[in-house]
């Protein structure tokens, strides 16, 4: 005969089983395609390591096509999108990054380590950011007709694109000083009349991080008054 | 007895019908609450005039939630969001506007109406931006760690604010010199250790404009160079 005692507290134990199983699946990282607007929101990372998978043009396209409906000040629509998908290119973006960092090393006066170990622990970094298939460098054309505005339209559009990279299931990270602005200038041959907002890897994470600690949402919200 | 001719001809005249009925369709600006990202990045527009209908506490969390998430740099987290609802403060921001603009006028030299018709049309512009029932000011802490990065992080953020907006179903734009920043600081008495990115009303729209023109996708890709 069945004890309703005992059938209650084998339906305790499977719910906490599922709810254990649900606090793991949570904590686990999302990774893939997601089409749900704050889904995507949740789900974009900054990743740093890529898997070498190509990236297919009619994603780019569709990226960067989501990034220039971004808001733009007097409908300027300033963006360039420069994609870089050549090796040697990247290659050679990884190399200037690693002699600017000996550079900057070497001038130094508080050496922690030494030469070998920096220069091994900077590749060791450079290697997970160069990893990626393709490169987009977001710029704004100084010459559009409010170049006042483009520090406003400028991460606007590239917060769109990583938005969208997201969707489409790829990783990229807003990357500013890791990358230097005079790197990709040279390397790529940027002419002074354009502004760069950012440079980002797109491809397929190695894994796809934890999110970094957020702060409350309340202490973001000021209501009425600061 | 059937004639297939007479057949094929109405199936094309129906196939006609429809096309018109979708192009009809395409032409309408869409509105309501959209969850799909593509729809949503395609579907907000930048809205000027509003419907006094309340916006709930929950919908605007919502979407400060959504804008917290942009990327960041370092971690650092900078914003603010400060959300006014208030509408002796909002009167008195859109007053500050037109007195503001009034005094432009008559300092300037070039003067191509008279004062009445110039208060008359600004009085009128104004009521627009300011017929929204809530204001969200997006500001970023000087006082953050790494302040000299809020530039790309604020605007990252009021691009994600807007994007939730919309697929909430409501209007919002991205407003700096319409509401000086000086007006915003002395109305809402925001201190100086605080960088405004704009302001933007938050409402169910009178009606989505269409979208403006648009510069072709290819205008804005550089494949490996400029």
């Amino acid at each position: 005969m069945t004890n309703p005692r005992k059938i209650f507290l084998q339906l305790a134990g499977l719910l906490a089983f599922v709810t254990f199983l649900g606090c793991l699946a949570a904590k686990a990282a999302p990774a893939g395609p997601a089409a749900n607007i704050w889904e995507v929101f949740q789900q974009r990372r900054s990743v740093r390591k890529f898997r070498p998978d190509a990236v297919p043009e009619a994603d780019i396209k569709k990226m960067i096509d989501a990034a220039r409906l971004a808001p733009t000040s007097g409908n300027q629509q300033p963006w360039r999108f420069l994609v870089i998908r050549d090796r040697d290119k990247i290659n050679r973006m990884k190399e200037a990054c690693v002699q600017k960092a000996l550079r900057q090393f070497d001038s130094g006066s508080d050496k922690k380590t030494s030469r070998e170990q920096f220069e091994s622990s900077v590749r060791n970094q450079f290697s997970g950011y160069f990893s990626a298939p393709v490169y987009i460098v977001v710029l704004t054309d100084n010459r559009s007709p409010y170049p006042d505005y483009c520090h406003w339209d400028g991460p606007m559009a590239a917060g769109y694109l990583m938005l969208a990279a997201r969707a489409l299931g790829y990783g990229t990270v807003f990357i500013t000083d890791s990358i230097p602005d005079s790197v990709t200038k040279e390397v790529l041959h940027i002419p002074d009349t354009y502004t760069r907002v950012c440079i980002t890897p797109v491809g397929i994470p190695v894994e796809w991080p934890e999110s970094s600690p957020k702060k409350a949402l309340d202490q973001f919200i000021a209501l009425e008054a600061l």
